[in-house]
């Protein structure tokens, strides 16, 4: 196990590789059908005769197993106390089941928080590319993480 | 059942109430499970000692929920082509099982596609609120609609 993460450790403008998903054509309509019931989503017959042409995963469901890469590469070994939010998500090309994505970090920022001594904020840009290269999703957002040191 | 939409329906500056959800614990823990198993969303004991004092929804989570009251209220029943992406997402307030979420839309812009004309663009204001009055959420996005009429 590596150390565990604080919010110094976090070094700007490092491309890393996060990890890699490949998507399941039964949970993508799973979780369609739970949060996302669009036709394209669902119906593997509406899908074919949709501008897609075929089943594609709904843009939460890719954020979401980007969160669990994200997870399992570095946020649950660390400080982290959650997200203040995201400042874009950019669904740039369909995500298909049989797609293997590999997800990218790089952080673009970091500040020590100016109301709290004991936490600074990272914001990261997050990049998805599906197995041909192509990028499928781009998203820029914010964590909150605790200082080894209070400043 | 009413009409379904297309892009000409979408009418600026109108707040909407599209549903409401109560967030459920198993719910929360079994997505958090899957998509985003930091402690303070899967573990209760971590939780209450995290700076949240119990269990929160992970924020993809609370997404996803409002995703599928969009999904009931109109774009099931819309020619919705899906979306290119979000423009923010802001989680204001941690949200809580047993909290009930209101969830409001309030179309910002609509727009004619330059590039194709048998589409065009609603860019929308969304906004969750709890049973307090709370905003625990508020998201920019894009969606893609048919038009009834090609321009």
């Amino acid at each position: 196990m590596l150390n565990k993460l604080f919010w110094e450790d976090f070094v700007p403008d490092v491309r890393e590789l996060m990890g890699e998903v490949t998507v399941d054509l039964e949970e993508v309509v799973a979780f369609a059908k739970r949060y996302d019931p669009q036709p394209f989503h669902v119906d593997v017959q509406e899908a074919e005769k949709s501008i897609y042409g075929g089943i594609i995963a709904s843009g939460w469901h890719t954020c979401s197993m980007v969160m669990r890469l994200m997870c399992d590469s570095y946020l649950v070994n660390s400080s982290s106390l959650g997200s203040p939010g995201i400042e874009e998500v950019k669904w740039l090309s369909p995500v298909y089941p049989g797609n293997v994505l590999s997800a990218f970090r790089t952080v673009v920022e970091t500040r020590a928080s100016a109301s709290k001594p004991d936490r600074g904020i990272v914001k990261t840009f997050w990049e998805v590319e599906n197995e041909k290269g192509q990028l499928v999703m781009s998203m820029i957002g914010i964590n909150f993480f605790l200082r080894r040191e209070a400043g």
